[in-house]
């Protein structure tokens, strides 16, 4: 048998008790053993709750516990989380998790932790909720050498724009109608710069890649400064706006970023809409593949934990070779990227920029008193370079 | 070092080897043992080939040989293909194959005797090519009551259905396009008449629900019936239309199908264009994932099988536990599924089609002579007995 500990009853945490219990069954036979909730972690009482008998307050009861073979993380943040993952690693307990911002800021110290006391640190759930990307990555794509990583990697910002398109209303309006929809947080800020998105795609960069990239190092724009002026050009375009976390090799540099990329229709990520996540993967003899699905949620989220502890009950005593070394990835600088930008100028004439940006795609404007255009293929430094002799009322990189 | 042998130096044959070799360090890497390919199995020759003094005429070299834990079947059909995935299993030897042919009609079997000889056989490219599918669903959605999976699952006919939408042209026209472009066969029967997506959602139904579902049991139809005048009424329903094998649970019932589909804007697989494939698997927490990709071709292709090479190095002695039973699903006839209906008949008057259907969405006719219209939901039997006292021109069933 198989004893799990689920620490933090909250959302994710109540999910994944229920997932498990719901597929009782079907669970124990993939599992090859029965998986069975031991301790439930939590401050709180939960008088009513069918599971209150297993509540305690002492996280030295799981952890001096000798049956608990599984560790559920389910708490958040980087703090007592972090503390309680590396003492069940260290006793020798898995631990499966959906904690990002853990897994980005501490994901290679816990993984080297598991490796050394031969059981294993998953986290199926911390990237694209419910849709499985982690363990494709470790095994799907196993022969593959990845040489790109672009995701719609968090569902709020995904949904702003979406509705921005589609109903033509601004940015604080959306926000307003998600905050009260329970889509986007009181405090927006991790999801609209960007802050969310850019743990995840850390962490499927470090695992795509085989090194560590470090979610600091990764540039990062988030959405605020889009404006329904930008999705009016994105009909002439046939293209939409998309807030990516990408990353890939080109030439043996290696460039990882978030920010609002123009996609036109041709691109997989082009109708991802809503709260939906995406993720398409290149690899060298592979081309590219896309996986889709909902990325939050409980039963979603919870479901993707469970698959891992699934796998932790069947390695039980052995550590899963995974691909994300200590090693930090050399990233090069976003000036060295090269790619066409979407730009809207004030008061220009049009010779003046084809003089400085050569063959451009004039738009038709949407608006009295300025120009928009779609520049050539070129890094950004030299687009940084051409674009400060205008006023630029918006830029968006255009990907592909 | 794991030893490996490739049976047929054909397509994917010459694809597995030249993937392995390309990415001999990192798949060495991954599988945590060195990867090596010893035989070539093929009647030919292949002079001047680099790995030319690995080819051998005589599969017993292969089977009598201790040193061989892994095969590779790349020969296709059901004859020797499966003679010799019998002989290696039974000697232990794991075996990992794209022949959904064989694994269509001896799964079960084989299946049985990998198990029985602490081994493997493996087939993560026998559907959707190089979309990681079958192994999602043996791992990343072990905790999931699969309740549906609706896929796009052959290339030759969704390109086939994307022209003749995009460009107007009727089947015939496209089809020939389609075979000088290589995308059909000079004999398209398996494609275009949906055997070849029949025997990939039986594989794909007997791993998602867990007991067999054969082929034969699954009620088949192709695309040839389709024309250009369906698709000009899907503008008006803003749907097109694909071929989808599809299985699902409803009420405790299964139903196993493969048939064009009208499908609207909403779906996710409404976009999955030309070749490309996709699959949509619904879960009972998870909700809906779907995964997508190229659906064939060489390198794609052999990059599953390798993947599955890596799993069995991985995994040498150990069986893979598969949630595919010998016990057989059983399935309901295809008149009690329930669904709507776009029906085109010749010279009628919508009252009699209302009285007949009820709360029909009526058209605009594009030709003369005809009346077009979306019934409301009803069973196969019922539509059937309405419809046989009309002259229907056309029937495509809605999804979803």
């Amino acid at each position: 048998m198989a004893k799990v500990a689920v620490l933090g009853y909250g959302t994710v945490g109540s999910g994944i008790v229920e997932v498990i219990k719901t597929n009782q069954e079907s669970i124990n036979k993939r599992a090859g053993i029965e998986v069975d909730v031991k301790y439930i972690l939590d401050l709180r009482d939960f008088p009513g709750d069918p599971y209150e008998e297993l509540v305690v307050h002492d996280v030295d009861v799981i952890m001096n516990d000798p049956e608990v073979d599984i560790v559920c993380e389910a708490m958040g943040g980087t703090g007592a989380a972090y503390a309680f993952t590396k003492t069940a690693l260290s006793k020798g307990k898995s631990v499966c998790t959906s904690n990002k911002a853990l897994v980005a800021e501490y994901g290679t110290e816990l993984l080297e932790l598991a490796k050394a006391n031969n059981c294993n640190y998953l986290f199926e759930a911390s990237c694209g909720g419910g849709i499985p990307i982690i363990r494709p990555l470790r095994t799907s794509l196993s022969p593959e050498k990845v040489v790109a990583i672009k995701g719609i990697l968090n569902g709020t910002t995904n949904y702003i724009l979406t509705k921005m398109e589609q109903e033509g209303a601004d940015f604080d309006a959306v926000l307003k109608d998600a905050q009260a929809l329970g889509y986007a947080e009181a405090n927006p800020e991790a999801d609209i710069e960007g802050h969310d998105a850019c743990r995840k795609i850390a962490i499927l960069s470090s695992l795509g890649f085989g090194k560590t990239v470090y979610y600091k190092d990764v540039y990062t724009e988030g959405i605020t400064r889009i404006s329904i002026d930008d999705f009016a050009y994105m009909k002439q375009l046939k293209a939409t706006i998309k807030l990516l976390g990408m990353s890939k090799e080109v030439d043996g540099k290696y460039f990882a970023m978030v920010a609002p990329f123009v996609l036109t229709r041709e691109n997989p990520l082009y109708n991802v809409e809503d709260v939906m996540n995406a993720i398409l993967v290149t690899g060298n003899t592979l081309g590219d593949t896309m996986y889709y699905g909902a990325g939050a949620g409980k039963l979603p989220t919870a479901s993707a934990v469970v698959s891992d502890v699934i796998d932790c009950a069947m390695h039980a005593g052995i550590h899963l070779a995974c691909n994300w070394e200590p090693e930090k990835l050399p990233l090069s600088s976003l000036d060295d990227a090269e790619r066409k930008f979407f730009v809207r100028v004030a008061g220009e004439d049009a010779e003046k920029i084809k003089a400085a940006f050569g063959e451009v795609k004039m738009l038709e404007p949407v608006k009295d008193g300025e120009l928009a255009f779609v520049t050539p293929v070129m890094t950004e430094k030299v687009y940084r370079e051409k674009a400060s002799d205008f006023q630029v009322i918006s830029m968006i990189r255009v990907e592909g």
